[in-house]
């Protein structure tokens, strides 16, 4: 059988939209979701879920209520579930997001950032 | 608060042996873990989970029993649930796993490489 790696920076290639994720794997029910990232996102929270932030390139701060954290390239960190947050990034970021299928970008709050969830690159 | 990024050559610092993986980050009920590997681990399977591969440094090759997949830096794969694998590398290379909470680095195999599950660095 022909086995093939899923290698990051191709799949970055074949896309430029900013705060979209693509989907580029499944494991069991989790994605793993690439997102070119860029100026201030939503505040939100994902109510049932933690999710993970894990920087490929650039660097990303994520503004809690209490706080913030500041991510550069190798760098992760895990969202608790129903901690609002807000991604912020000063210059084009690219990120790794591991969420369970079928969550939505901006969680609780939706509006116009709202991506589809479930698109595969 | 004071939050924290979970810097992965930190991480990889904070330890030598080989086939030995420390866990970096939790969410919900799975884990990130961090492994040094070289040389050839022993065949296995994990009848009940997907397994996550991705490398951070360096080079591995996953044989499966009817081919492998050769994954670099910033390349993953998704080894599926009940599916025999071998992971190999030639020279030393830093993987990034992620899989639920609670499974055994040798799988249903077992034997000497069988690593403590839950040790954190």
């Amino acid at each position: 059988m022909k086995y093939s790696p899923i290698n990051l920076k191709q799949k970055y290639a074949q896309f430029n939209e900013h705060w979209s994720p693509r989907v580029i794997a499944e494991m069991n029910d989790y994605q793993f979701k690439l997102a070119k990232v860029k100026g201030e996102f939503v505040w939100h929270e994902h109510s049932d879920t933690d999710e993970v932030f894990i920087v490929i390139e650039g660097s990303l701060d994520i503004e809690f209520r209490d706080g913030k954290v500041s991510l550069k390239a190798g760098e992760m960190f895990v969202v608790p579930k129903g901690i609002e947050h807000k991604p912020v990034a000063e210059n084009e970021c690219q990120i790794m997001l591991v969420e369970p299928k079928g969550v939505v970008n901006t969680g609780e709050t939706g509006g116009e950032l709202t991506a589809n969830d479930d698109v595969w690159v």
